[in-house]
Protein backbone atom coordinates (compact mmCIF):
# COMPACT_ATOMS: atom_id res chain seq x y z
CA UNK A 1 0.00 0.00 0.00
CA UNK A 2 1.39 3.24 -0.65
CA UNK A 3 2.08 5.20 2.30
CA UNK A 4 -0.42 8.19 2.87
CA UNK A 5 2.07 10.45 3.69
CA UNK A 6 3.72 13.08 1.72
CA UNK A 7 6.08 15.80 1.71
CA UNK A 8 5.78 18.62 -0.86
CA UNK A 9 10.11 19.09 -0.47
CA UNK A 10 10.31 15.02 -1.64
CA UNK A 11 8.00 15.88 -4.53
CA UNK A 12 8.95 16.20 -8.15
CA UNK A 13 8.68 19.76 -9.43
CA UNK A 14 6.58 19.92 -12.57
CA UNK A 15 6.45 23.48 -14.79
CA UNK A 16 2.48 23.78 -15.79
CA UNK A 17 3.12 26.87 -17.82
CA UNK A 18 6.00 29.36 -17.83
CA UNK A 19 6.50 30.89 -14.71
CA UNK A 20 4.74 28.55 -12.59
CA UNK A 21 5.57 25.30 -11.14
CA UNK A 22 3.89 22.43 -8.69
CA UNK A 23 4.16 19.49 -6.60
CA UNK A 24 1.49 17.14 -6.97
CA UNK A 25 -0.87 14.47 -5.08
CA UNK A 26 -3.22 12.17 -6.57
CA UNK A 27 -5.94 9.96 -4.90
CA UNK A 28 -8.20 8.14 -6.58
CA UNK A 29 -10.73 11.23 -7.05
CA UNK A 30 -8.81 14.06 -6.46
CA UNK A 31 -5.45 16.21 -7.27
CA UNK A 32 -3.82 18.68 -5.11
CA UNK A 33 -1.58 21.01 -6.51
CA UNK A 34 0.82 22.87 -4.42
CA UNK A 35 1.81 25.79 -7.03
CA UNK A 36 4.37 28.03 -7.09
CA UNK A 37 3.65 31.15 -9.22
CA UNK A 38 6.41 33.88 -10.47
CA UNK A 39 5.71 37.77 -10.05
CA UNK A 40 4.28 38.46 -13.25
CA UNK A 41 3.43 35.14 -14.34
CA UNK A 42 0.06 34.74 -16.31
CA UNK A 43 -1.97 31.49 -16.05
CA UNK A 44 -4.10 32.35 -20.03
CA UNK A 45 -7.58 31.76 -19.94
CA UNK A 46 -8.53 27.83 -19.88
CA UNK A 47 -11.42 25.79 -18.54
CA UNK A 48 -11.76 22.06 -18.01
CA UNK A 49 -14.35 19.57 -16.93
CA UNK A 50 -12.64 19.46 -13.15
CA UNK A 51 -14.07 21.29 -10.36
CA UNK A 52 -11.24 23.83 -8.72
CA UNK A 53 -11.03 25.26 -4.99
CA UNK A 54 -8.03 27.59 -4.87
CA UNK A 55 -6.77 28.70 -1.89
CA UNK A 56 -4.12 31.63 -1.20
CA UNK A 57 -1.50 30.71 0.90
CA UNK A 58 0.81 34.13 0.30
CA UNK A 59 0.84 36.98 -2.65
CA UNK A 60 -1.46 38.34 -4.53
CA UNK A 61 -3.06 36.68 -7.06
CA UNK A 62 -5.51 38.56 -9.86
CA UNK A 63 -7.91 35.97 -11.03
CA UNK A 64 -10.98 36.11 -13.85
CA UNK A 65 -13.47 33.75 -13.46
CA UNK A 66 -16.66 33.19 -15.45
CA UNK A 67 -15.81 37.13 -16.15
CA UNK A 68 -15.59 38.00 -12.48
CA UNK A 69 -11.84 39.66 -11.37
CA UNK A 70 -10.72 40.46 -7.70
CA UNK A 71 -7.03 40.57 -6.50
CA UNK A 72 -7.16 37.32 -3.88
CA UNK A 73 -4.98 37.33 -0.80
CA UNK A 74 -4.12 34.73 1.71
CA UNK A 75 -7.03 33.66 3.10
CA UNK A 76 -8.88 33.67 -0.24
CA UNK A 77 -10.81 30.47 -0.96
CA UNK A 78 -12.00 30.55 -4.88
CA UNK A 79 -14.46 28.50 -6.46
CA UNK A 80 -14.07 27.28 -10.30
CA UNK A 81 -17.20 25.13 -10.99
CA UNK A 82 -17.20 22.63 -13.69
CA UNK A 83 -16.05 23.97 -17.28
CA UNK A 84 -16.12 28.14 -16.20
CA UNK A 85 -13.40 29.90 -18.05
CA UNK A 86 -10.53 31.47 -15.30
CA UNK A 87 -7.22 33.24 -15.89
CA UNK A 88 -4.73 34.26 -13.41
CA UNK A 89 -2.32 37.13 -13.30
CA UNK A 90 0.40 37.05 -10.28
CA UNK A 91 1.10 40.97 -8.73
CA UNK A 92 3.51 39.37 -6.29
CA UNK A 93 5.23 36.28 -5.46
CA UNK A 94 2.42 33.86 -5.15
CA UNK A 95 1.82 30.06 -3.18
CA UNK A 96 -1.33 28.59 -3.57
CA UNK A 97 -2.93 25.16 -2.94
CA UNK A 98 -5.24 23.95 -5.66
CA UNK A 99 -7.93 20.93 -5.34
CA UNK A 100 -9.50 19.16 -7.82
CA UNK A 101 -12.27 16.43 -8.37
CA UNK A 102 -12.00 14.41 -10.55
CA UNK A 103 -8.16 13.22 -10.86
CA UNK A 104 -6.21 16.21 -13.29
CA UNK A 105 -5.21 12.66 -15.61
CA UNK A 106 -3.54 15.43 -18.14
CA UNK A 107 -1.07 16.29 -14.98
CA UNK A 108 -0.10 13.25 -14.57
CA UNK A 109 1.53 12.99 -17.97
CA UNK A 110 3.89 16.68 -16.98
CA UNK B 1 -24.77 33.02 -9.10
CA UNK B 2 -22.63 32.69 -6.09
CA UNK B 3 -19.68 34.60 -6.41
CA UNK B 4 -16.44 31.90 -6.77
CA UNK B 5 -14.70 34.48 -4.08
CA UNK B 6 -14.63 33.16 -0.44
CA UNK B 7 -12.50 34.70 2.84
CA UNK B 8 -11.77 32.29 5.51
CA UNK B 9 -12.11 35.53 7.48
CA UNK B 10 -15.88 36.31 6.75
CA UNK B 11 -17.07 32.41 6.73
CA UNK B 12 -18.86 31.30 10.14
CA UNK B 13 -16.40 29.38 12.67
CA UNK B 14 -17.53 25.53 13.35
CA UNK B 15 -16.68 23.75 16.34
CA UNK B 16 -15.64 20.11 14.66
CA UNK B 17 -14.63 18.55 18.46
CA UNK B 18 -13.39 20.17 21.45
CA UNK B 19 -10.39 22.44 20.11
CA UNK B 20 -10.82 21.60 16.86
CA UNK B 21 -12.06 24.77 14.68
CA UNK B 22 -13.20 25.03 11.37
CA UNK B 23 -14.06 27.40 8.34
CA UNK B 24 -15.91 25.54 5.44
CA UNK B 25 -16.58 25.56 1.82
CA UNK B 26 -18.77 23.65 -0.42
CA UNK B 27 -18.74 22.64 -4.40
CA UNK B 28 -20.97 20.30 -5.93
CA UNK B 29 -18.60 18.01 -5.34
CA UNK B 30 -16.10 18.95 -2.81
CA UNK B 31 -15.58 20.71 0.42
CA UNK B 32 -12.69 22.30 1.66
CA UNK B 33 -11.80 22.73 5.33
CA UNK B 34 -9.76 25.82 7.12
CA UNK B 35 -9.46 23.69 9.99
CA UNK B 36 -7.39 25.70 12.92
CA UNK B 37 -6.22 22.81 16.15
CA UNK B 38 -5.14 23.87 19.82
CA UNK B 39 -2.11 22.64 21.09
CA UNK B 40 -3.12 19.10 22.63
CA UNK B 41 -6.24 18.83 20.65
CA UNK B 42 -7.12 15.32 19.85
CA UNK B 43 -9.04 14.17 16.92
CA UNK B 44 -10.28 10.75 18.12
CA UNK B 45 -10.11 7.65 15.32
CA UNK B 46 -12.79 8.07 13.11
CA UNK B 47 -13.28 7.09 9.31
CA UNK B 48 -15.92 8.22 6.81
CA UNK B 49 -16.85 7.12 3.06
CA UNK B 50 -15.36 10.24 1.79
CA UNK B 51 -11.66 10.90 0.38
CA UNK B 52 -9.42 13.33 2.60
CA UNK B 53 -6.02 15.24 1.56
CA UNK B 54 -4.94 17.03 4.54
CA UNK B 55 -2.41 19.88 4.12
CA UNK B 56 -0.17 21.03 7.13
CA UNK B 57 0.11 24.56 7.00
CA UNK B 58 1.50 25.53 10.40
CA UNK B 59 2.49 23.42 13.57
CA UNK B 60 3.03 19.95 14.41
CA UNK B 61 -0.05 17.39 14.25
CA UNK B 62 0.91 13.84 14.82
CA UNK B 63 -1.33 11.72 12.53
CA UNK B 64 -1.95 7.95 12.61
CA UNK B 65 -3.75 6.61 9.20
CA UNK B 66 -4.48 3.20 8.89
CA UNK B 67 -2.12 2.11 11.75
CA UNK B 68 0.61 4.18 10.50
CA UNK B 69 1.76 6.96 12.99
CA UNK B 70 3.89 10.01 11.72
CA UNK B 71 4.33 13.55 13.05
CA UNK B 72 3.20 15.91 10.09
CA UNK B 73 4.85 19.31 9.84
CA UNK B 74 4.05 22.14 7.04
CA UNK B 75 4.55 20.85 3.60
CA UNK B 76 3.74 17.44 4.68
CA UNK B 77 0.11 16.45 2.51
CA UNK B 78 -1.58 13.31 3.86
CA UNK B 79 -3.90 11.18 1.93
CA UNK B 80 -7.15 9.44 3.40
CA UNK B 81 -8.71 6.55 1.68
CA UNK B 82 -12.05 6.33 1.64
CA UNK B 83 -13.44 4.57 4.70
CA UNK B 84 -9.69 4.29 6.48
CA UNK B 85 -9.65 5.09 10.49
CA UNK B 86 -7.41 8.15 11.28
CA UNK B 87 -6.63 10.19 14.13
CA UNK B 88 -4.71 13.25 14.98
CA UNK B 89 -3.20 14.75 18.05
CA UNK B 90 -1.63 18.29 18.23
CA UNK B 91 1.44 18.43 19.15
CA UNK B 92 1.44 22.26 18.90
CA UNK B 93 -1.26 24.84 17.92
CA UNK B 94 -1.84 23.67 13.96
CA UNK B 95 -3.43 25.39 10.69
CA UNK B 96 -4.48 22.17 7.85
CA UNK B 97 -6.25 22.57 5.10
CA UNK B 98 -8.21 19.56 4.14
CA UNK B 99 -10.15 18.44 0.80
CA UNK B 100 -12.45 16.42 0.94
CA UNK B 101 -14.64 14.29 -1.99
CA UNK B 102 -17.63 13.82 -2.23
CA UNK B 103 -19.23 16.84 -0.51
CA UNK B 104 -19.36 16.63 3.45
CA UNK B 105 -22.78 16.83 3.78
CA UNK B 106 -22.27 16.26 7.99
CA UNK B 107 -20.46 19.63 7.77
CA UNK B 108 -22.92 21.02 6.54
CA UNK B 109 -25.02 20.82 9.00
CA UNK B 110 -23.06 22.01 11.94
Amino acid sequence: MTSPFHSVDALPEKTLVPGITGKLVHTDGMTILHAFIEKDAVLPEHHHPHEQITNIISGELEMTIGGETKVCKPGDVITIASNVPHSARALTQVKVIDAFQPVREDYKKL
